[in-house]
């Protein structure tokens, strides 16, 4: 399976994303699943891809093939005028592989399915972040809803809803991520170390920071422990129920 | 959906399920799933369900049916001598109605699946916990694996994980439940209040304290909100993540 994470923030845009990816339990290999184009002083786009692994290279692949070919009919990422189009763009392309694959040709057991988050900026736009399902038609983070996650979103989510706060931090941000992750990692095996974060600061219009937290990382190890230790300490601080 | 949950304790068992079922989101009703059957001094079985209403009615009224006919060649759950030999029953039913239900007649969409949470005592034996699949097969709860959850089991699992101790007192053990079961409503539409919470005392053979907790129960409001701000402090007391 996957896990990954886009936040909007006042401040700008974070992901994360792991990069398990299994074939059955046996057989499990590290990709990389989240990718970026950038023009510097123009736009920066970053995508997180979920769900079959050849649909998702094979989108990403496309995307990228076409920022250098020149004369496509099309326009690339990197000629799109807005984050909408860009979002239609892969919608369209994402849709376009997925039908190649579950038609025609050998049948597989498990769907051809992926879903994509999308965040970025271009010049004179704004910050966007989106979500893309597989039948290419997707929907854009709002206030209401500021995050989006897709893979094996349970898990992670109920610290997600109670602890993100639109004027957080990047550095709170990034840690309120590893702690959803590692909530996600202790449950589910198929979704695993390293990490991949990357922070996007709004209207900088360049590549952020971005991070490879490896299995070993003494932060996220720490995060581990000690989440466990102040969950008990939170739950041990409500009050306690009467049963008689 | 369905959440469900039973903890087996040094000193007991705790159960505790959830009551809304749904047909849709546009279909949602109150039922009860969790089911108490007693021959005080001698035995004490409960059962929780999760999954098609119609098959997890059919099985508990068939179980229920066979208490009261004599003569029925197979032994009722009242008669059998051991909680394995319960398990095996109720795993023997459940198996017909949902082997019933899906061969011959109009199909539907859905599985007619279910899965059960059985726990309880008999006189010289030992309090045992079960999870009873629509396969008729089962599992049963471990020091390793000491506790059960049915339904929608994800957004309530890494409270479990974290604050589950067997040692744990019975009103402890019913708070880690509240808090496991306000992740889940929060999160699910289809798992709601009222909730029904229900604690037996080992070697008492007799029903313990059932309680059914309404949806404005203050307790249970107060565990609401008090847990969002106790995460929120659990998640500051974290060491703070280095970007730069």
């Amino acid at each position: 399976m996957t896990y990954c994470v886009g936040l909007r923030l006042n401040k700008g845009l974070v992901f994360m994303s792991d990069t398990r990816t299994n074939a059955g339990v046996d057989n499990i290999s590290t990709f990389k699943k989240m990718f970026t184009w950038s023009v510097p002083g123009e736009r920066v786009i970053t995508m997180m891809t979920a769900g079959n692994l050849a649909t998702t290279q094979s989108v990403i692949s496309l995307l990228d093939e076409q920022t250098k070919v020149q004369a496509e009919r099309n326009p690339s990422i990197l000629e799109a005028p807005t984050m909408f189009q860009i979002a239609q763009l892969v919608g369209d392309k994402l849709r376009e592989v997925v039908q190649a694959n579950a038609t025609g040709g050998q049948k597989a057991d498990s769907a051809f399915n992926a879903t994509i988050i999308l965040g970025g900026q271009i010049q004179n736009g704004e910050q966007r972040l989106y979500l893309i399902y597989p039948e290419g038609n997707f929907l854009e983070a709002s206030e209401d809803t500021p995050y989006f996650q897709i893979g094996e979103t349970k898990y992670g989510r109920p610290i997600l809803v109670r602890a993100y706060g639109a004027d957080m931090s990047f550095e709170d941000a990034a840690k309120l991520l590893f702690v959803s992750f590692e909530s996600t990692i202790k449950a589910n095996l198929s979704v695993g170390p390293p990490l991949d974060l990357q922070v996007y600061e709004k209207d900088s219009l360049k590549t952020g920071i971005e991070r490879r937290i490896e299995k070993d990382d003494k932060y996220f190890a720490s995060i581990s422990s000690l989440w466990g230790e102040a969950l008990k300490k939170a739950f041990n601080s409500l009050p306690d129920f009467k049963l008689g």
